[in-house]
């Protein structure tokens, strides 16, 4: 049971893909990742939840400012603004190389999923990262202030406003790509990541076909694990927990489960709140209470080879 | 007589237009800049000329290294070339910055001039960079290895190939932008500086409807003033030297007069050419002999000066 897709957002999925990526055989895992905080900056198509798995999937990932590449510079950021380009969006220069060896590719008639493959391979990503779609969906959030772009609210709103309501713009028309078919297709375990389940889950899991794709999988007897991201009621990093609260769910495991329930055969929480394992299991789900709290890179192996034990147990039908 | 046009390519010409910049009023000085050197790199407009000159009057060109912006970083183009991407088109961090803001302008709608003097007002430019046409036109040169594109030739072959022939794609259809004719039709006073006669003054003087501006403007009195590029039969910078032989001019001043003899009115050599002035003259030339080596930022100025007043020696009748 090695051939593993993840469904990711930015930094609890993306730890937990670097996590499978140490302790899977080279090649065998792909992280589906959610493209609705994409966004078109300085006339470059950004990113951020791909390019945070291709970060720290590839070591680069700046852990103490939690975005971005590791020893980064700001030359061009710096000429942008100084150029009259709105600054708030910061973006480093090993970040814009990305950025523009991404958008020329696609320029150059590429689908985003071959640019990102090919910038992928040019680094020697022993792991494949799949954009959801090749089509454009954009999320957008209802706050009091109206209608806003993620990113807009995200960043330069710094998470403040409250969500009242969440739309993914173009949803309806995209579709996941062969490459995301395929890897569901042929996956022996689905891993739903500890991301945020509204605006990075939530994407990937309300693409047309995707959430079909999923029941396949099961159908022939995978098993979809998701791993709770919020613990003790909150969320490790970024808005979930208020996010949860203010949609009218709860922050919580059980919260959380609720949600995914639809999606999932074993639900994954951490050792705080074992006291809600009785309700998740309530909930038809298997269970599995681990410590999911991934420090570095020892923290994030040893979780991913937790849970890859978990699941194989479920398989064989040991589970509780 | 300070409102001065002056055409450019990328070095001579820029450093001439610095000189005319620190000497003039400011806001009275415009550069019309070729643009049959510009090129798509890495999905971004690059525009060497214009640059050369947006750096050369903004104080930030990097004399030592006779291209590009002083003191710059590299970790873009560092990153391209970990993804893959072909390194031989040096571009720094600080210059990334201008490509970037540029044509993310020109993607939301921005013609190539109006991306431009957005870039040159949001750092403050007392003088316009107008490039001489919004529709792209290329340079290519014909060698033994058949036809290049002017990169192609200047920096990744190092200028080594002997140029057999010279073609500029896309100038049949292109024009003159409206901004470029009214300079053209409110200069007090037209120069033709110290580039290359053939691939930085070539593009702009074969547009179609530039040179019949420029006999417009003669035609009510204007001077047009011819800077010679070539010093001693050898261009300062570049291969204009070389360039005129293999297509069967002179490398000389004398050389320089002819070719560009339809367009002059008053033609200024350098001292070392001294001996040239009859032949230049019996071309039906004004001419001027004045130390045109710029070295340094104060010599820029002096010439300037020294050209000013020879060309208003011209206007007045005052000239032998």
């Amino acid at each position: 049971m090695t051939r593993v897709v993840i469904l990711a957002g930015g930094t609890g999925g993306a730890k937990l893909a670097q996590g499978l990526q140490t302790v899977l055989p080279a090649g065998d895992l792909t992280v589906i990742a959610n493209t609705g905080d994409d966004v078109e900056r300085h006339g470059l198509l950004v990113m951020p939840d791909h390019d945070a798995v291709l970060y720290m999937l590839g070591g680069r990932f700046d852990h103490e400012r939690g975005w971005g590449i590791a020893d980064e510079t700001w030359a061009v950021m710096d000429g942008l603004k100084a150029y009259g380009e709105e600054g708030w969006f910061g973006l480093g220069d090993r970040d814009f190389a990305t950025h523009i060896a991404r958008t020329a590719r696609i320029r150059r008639g590429e689908t985003v999923t071959d640019s990102v493959l090919a910038l992928q391979a040019a680094v020697g990503m022993p792991s494949r990262i799949l954009p959801m779609t090749d089509e454009p969906v954009r999320t957008h959030v209802l706050t009091d202030q109206g209608w806003l772009e993620f990113q807009e609210y995200f960043v330069h709103r710094h998470q403040a406003p409250d969500i009242r309501d969440v739309r993914f713009e173009g949803i309806e028309t995209a579709r996941p790509t062969a490459a995301v078919r395929a890897a569901l297709a042929a996956a022996e375990l689905i891993v739903v990541g500890p991301s945020n389940p509204i605006v990075s889950l939530g994407p990937i899991l309300a693409l047309p076909g995707l959430a079909d794709a999923i029941g396949a999988a099961r159908e022939r007897g995978v098993t979809v694990m998701t791993v709770s991201g919020i613990v003790g009621g909150r969320a490790l990093k970024g808005p979930a927990d208020r996010m949860l609260v203010s949609l009218g769910h709860e922050s919580s495991a059980t919260g959380v489960a609720t949600l995914l329930a639809p999606h999932t055969d074993l639900f994954v929480l951490d050792t705080v709140d074992a006291a809600a394992e009785p309700a998740i299991a309530a909930l038809g789900l298997w269970t599995h209470v681990t410590d999911t709290i991934m420090a570095d890179d020892a923290g994030r192996a040893r979780l991913a080879a937790d849970l890859l034990a978990a699941a194989a147990a479920v398989a064989n039908g040991e589970a509780r």
